[in-house]
């Protein structure tokens, strides 16, 4: 056995460099597509700096809460460096900061190859769908790529040469604190942009989407890159690396089969990745063919590979179970049907979109009130797809043992994420066509190349709602396994401590009870404080634009040569978001520690209970109403219930003004939320069993 | 000890007649103010038949549902018929229909009263603030009065009677699912009006808020009443009764106390009516007071002598507990913290309301994006607040021993719901004031006038924010122990099954997360379901007040002597809400009864889990958006921020429509919403044990 595990360590790190060679074969393909307008490489490289310098400022500030928090790990972590082995706070540490580094490098590739991308693409548009679509996914895929890549050799090489799997949770701490940092700081700073552009360009002066008279375009395409992009990157890597490393504690705690499982989850890993590069090698659109389509046909082309591969797997090597197969197989069909479902609820060619286009033209309540209802109601499949996978993986893997059921539940996961190569390829592939489309307006490509470059961005659009769905149902099957984890630690340090052992969390206890109350409001407070930033600072920035266009002769008019200062709306959402990217994280840090210094591991259990039960419910609320909001307004814009400059287009600029925060800042940050205090608790666990005035 | 009992049985009945004989008093007194103008008279009269109408319809749809109820009831609770004793099924069926028509009673009695007062409210506000504050005030007092009598006696009734607490259970089943379907269905009628009349009267033609033009003005009018009055009456006498009756299955179940405890229980109830008769004997307001503190004060003075008056009963009576009169107390104490901060995030005196009237400078969006914002993060201290409370019952009580700790819990329920009386009190004055000040424009009565009908309103509004986050409060108690209430009935089912008993429910077992995580989105469901009832039904009747405008002629101009049909509107709001009022609530039964048999007792444990944590959040969060959104206009409209007519004015409209149905329909209904699924489970629990899936 232990000699088929040193054979997957071999394929995880042979695998990773086969995508590193796939993914720079594409960069250089990207790289050699023609770009030949003046106007697109001004504005391009104006992009390019402005993201650069955004990132370059927040990496200063979250290379100081790394080093803070090293220091603290140092210290403290798994346990006091006065009361346990040093040598374990070294390497927790050392996994911690190489976490950080591998995050900050996903988002960095991310700029990288999306600033390359996004001008090469607005020109293939003038070609057609065909060649702009190639470069726009295979952009994404470098990305996708690279991201998958890191995380499997990184959690191969931290199991490899400490033998913990304990050590992995803080190399996933350092990706995912980075990663909740991140995605906060450019989900602030690409919504204030967005929002502010649109309220002025298109709500006051009736200017279309990327006008180069309006100050904050620029703003608007720098913060496609840093929230989108370089954001889902690092979130992504983080829930990928956290759903290994929770497997990974797991499978080592079984009794009998640790070799075979951790084997296994490596094996899932590789066989991914390899599903991965063979739905992203094969994705193509026809001449006049589908781009949503073919982002779509590429997932499912991805899925079924990836389900023959670990079927052939299970047949083939020694120890390799069924049911567990089984359990990775029901994650990953409950991924695709809850991206179906959400998908349901945010596509313009359903009923809900159109239900909620048509209330706008009752006016802008009716367009929230609508929207809301709505979200909330998406809720409901996602939530129940999730407990279902939960229930069968777990009901599946509980007759092989102790410990099995929940090993079943954390494969479930790693089965959800297994395909994430092609979701951040999808998921990439927005932006950059976004970008794109920004571009090609302000290169002035024309009426043919615009429309070309709208048809990618929508799918981009549909394509990101199903994603988005995914991962949060993935980031829910991933903190159910990592309470598993948890309560595995808490164990590990009351038998060191020579106490009782717990065997589960009652929510009649009222510790417990205490916890899951107060870790249920965490997301509340948390998404509010992030929506209150993007709020302030879009505020901020409108008035600058007033300024602008009050004081700028001839800006209004757009007169020949006059040119707005779009460097001033970059410097608000900077200094904005590197203003409000941390409280938040830190608040959720903070709230942990008080709950399990007051309460004990017992109420960190109900916390964790509560916190990822309403974390799911307001991610997919925000997620879906924010799509849904968003494709309403375009559906209006494409002529429907009075069309573009009606009142219901009014009130649905107004719904998608709402759902920006919702969906690109606090939705999809409160993944990371949830994963990052699961990984605190864990990683804490030994101090709560120490000092706590109850438990 | 039990003659001790005998001694509160025989007070129970004599303090709920002292209370109705106060309440037959105080009727007399208002109804003998005068009442001469003519228009007030005949404008009255229109609100009074609509309501009634709406009543009776509403009636005869619940009479329906209570009578299908009733006989499934009869066949299979508390077990099938065929199994158990005939007997306890007949009983449980009448006291199920006990509990229908009092809660029945209360919502009519509350009509009959309000419709009385509003006119000579408004009248009276001629003579100053002093006289309509108190017909304003003793008119809500009548029914405040009558349905805290009515709760005490029916519960004392129904176990002398039966001498099984369990039978209590059925008798608060039916007051719940009665006030669930009145308040769904008023709130649905109040919204539709409210948000109709504002939507096409302030905002589209600029008139004001009760100008006797508007088609909508009567249905407006008659919504305060069968929403905030009939629906407010039947909720908090259901609150109360669900309150009693898990404490005393508790009681019931404690060995070795349980008739001290009993009597300890209606004790409580008795002291916080006599409190609360002495509460309300001595509101007063000076002649230029402060309404708002005169109904506090006296809030606050209830609060005083129910602690004294409790204090000397633990002292005097046998058995009775100075831990558990600690429960109570901190029950009673936290239940003001909770109400004081909810007025910080909704009184226009405080910064949070400001910001968000300065928000909307900005546009519509910012100010739902901030309302929203601080609607979140408003619920974290409720929460620990009620983390807190039932924590330190717990541990309080724990040293009693069994089962002690969870009667803490539910002592500190009937601890914060023990003025409910002046609580009710105080929400039924609101209502009747906003009627008054309709009445005073509709009436002609003047400038001054208005202006003192206006500031009685605003006290109303204020008050309101307070007793919701106490009644939320309330009921997140309530809850917890009807989880307690619900375990010990599955463990006599099982234990009468001859199966082992259940010790818990642990969050790491698979049917326990499964209903955590179903329980959790049907809250978020159930209030979508009524916000696109009320959004629906806006449409529609905003659709028929333009109608009006457009084909009546002089109607808009004001001409003397045309008037609008004010019946259709009133009939769209009766047979919108009575399409809309069943399905909400029969979704969250019908979910119950699947998660329960598919998952069986102890995934009911998790979905009770789940549905409490996310109800609570999305109650707390709901009411106080929808508070500070409606006091922000107000704000806005004593001048600020640019005044009426502003844009920020009209911002802050959408924003107050969008919390319309948040704050009145929504809301409040989720109280009611968990205390019938907590009862349904508790009740169906036999069945539960007997037919499930897994288990």
């Amino acid at each position: 056995m232990e000699s088929q595990l040193s054979l997957f360590y071999g394929l995880s790190f042979l695998t990773a460099v086969i995508a590193f060679a796939f993914a720079v074969y594409l960069y250089l393909w990207v790289k050699k597509q023609k770009t030949s307008n003046a106007r697109i490489q001004e504005v391009s490289a104006l992009i390019k700096e402005g993201a650069n310098t955004f990132m370059r400022r927040e990496y200063l500030v979250l290379f100081k809460f790394a080093a803070v928090a090293a220091v603290i790990i140092l210290l403290l972590l798994p346990s006091p460096i006065w009361q346990g082995n040093p040598l374990d706070n070294v390497a927790m540490t050392i996994a911690y900061i190489a976490g950080t580094v591998l995050s900050a490098i996903a988002g960095k590739i991310g700029i990288l190859v999306a600033t390359l991308s996004n001008a090469r693409t607005a020109e293939g548009a003038k070609e057609g769908i065909k060649p702009a679509f190639l470069i726009g996914f295979r952009g994404g895929a470098v990305m996708g790529l690279l991201v998958v890549g890191c995380s499997l050799l990184g959690v191969a090489a931290v199991l490899l040469i400490t033998g913990n799997a304990s050590i992995l949770l803080g190399f996933s701490f350092g990706a995912s604190s980075l990663a909740l940092f991140a995605k906060a700081g450019g989900g602030i700073f690409t919504k204030t942009a967005d929002i502010s552009a649109d309220l002025t360009g298109k709500v006051e002066l009736g200017i279309p989407e990327d006008d180069p008279r309006n100050p904050a375009v620029i703003a608007d395409n720098v913060g496609d890159n840093v929230g989108d992009v370089a954001g889902m990157g690092a979130d992504l890597f983080d829930s990928n690396v956290a759903a290994m490393a929770s497997a990974l504690v797991i499978a080592q705690s079984l009794s009998g089969g640790a070799f075979a499982n951790i084997s296994m989850v490596f094996c899932y890993g590789i066989l991914g990745l390899l599903a991965s590069i063979l739905g992203i090698a094969t994705a193509r659109v026809g001449k006049h063919g589908n781009p949503t389509r073919a982002l779509n046909s590429s997932t499912y082309v991805t899925t079924g590979i990836f389900l023959v591969l670990t079927a052939l797997a299970t047949l083939i090597f020694d120890g390799f179970s069924w049911r567990i197969w089984g359990a990775s197989t029901v994650g990953l069909l409950v991924g695709v049907i809850i991206g179906i479902t959400t998908d349901y609820f945010t596509d313009d060619t359903k009923p809900i979109v159109r239900k909620v286009a048509h209330a706008s033209g009752s006016g802008p309540a009716f367009t929230v009130l609508s929207g809301v209802s709505y979200g909330f109601i998406s809720s409901l499949p996602a939530m129940v797809g999730i407990a279902v996978s939960a229930l069968v993986a777990y009901k599946l893997c509980e007759p092989m043992g102790e410990g099995y059921a929940i090993f079943g539940i954390s494969m479930a996961a790693v089965g959800m994420l297994s395909i994430v190569g092609m979701i951040i390829s999808n998921d990439a592939y927005g932006p950059i066509v976004d970008n794109a489309r920004g571009l090609a307006e302000m290169g002035g490509l024309g009426e043919e190349t615009i429309r070309t470059a709208d048809e990618l961005d929508s799918a981009g659009n549909t394509v990101k709602a199903i994603t988005k769905g995914f991962s949060i149902g993935a980031a829910g099957l991933t903190v159910i396994s990592l309470l598993g984890a948890f309560m595995s630690e808490v164990n590990d340090a009351l038998a060191a401590a020579g106490r009782e052992l717990i065997t589960g969390f009652d929510i009649m206890s009222p510790t417990v009870f205490f916890g899951v109350l107060i870790g249920a409001s965490i997301p509340a407070v948390f998404s509010a404080m992030l929506i209150l930033g993007v709020d302030k600072n879009a505020q901020r920035m409108v008035t600058e634009i007033h300024r602008q266009f009050n004081t700028i002769p001839g800006l209004k008019e757009g007169k020949k040569g006059v040119k707005p200062e779009y460097g001033k709306c970059i410097d608000i959402a900077t200094a904005g978001a590197l203003r409000e990217l941390l409280p938040a994280g830190l608040m959720c840090i903070i709230a942990t520690l008080l709950v399990g210094f007051v309460g004990g591991p017992t109420a960190i259990g109900g916390f964790l209970l509560g916190n990822i039960v309403s974390g799911l419910l307001l991610a997919l609320f925000m997620s879906n109403s924010g799509g849904l909001w968003d494709n309403s307004k375009k559906y209006i814009e494409s002529g429907e219930e009075g069309g573009k400059g009606s009142e219901a287009h009014k009130a649905a600029v107004i719904g998608d003004t709402v759902g920006d925060p919702f969906k690109d800042t606090a939705g999809p940050s409160i993944n990371t939320q949830i994963t990052v205090v699961s990984l605190v608790s864990s990683l804490a666990s030994s101090l709560f069993v120490w000092f706590s005035i109850f438990s």
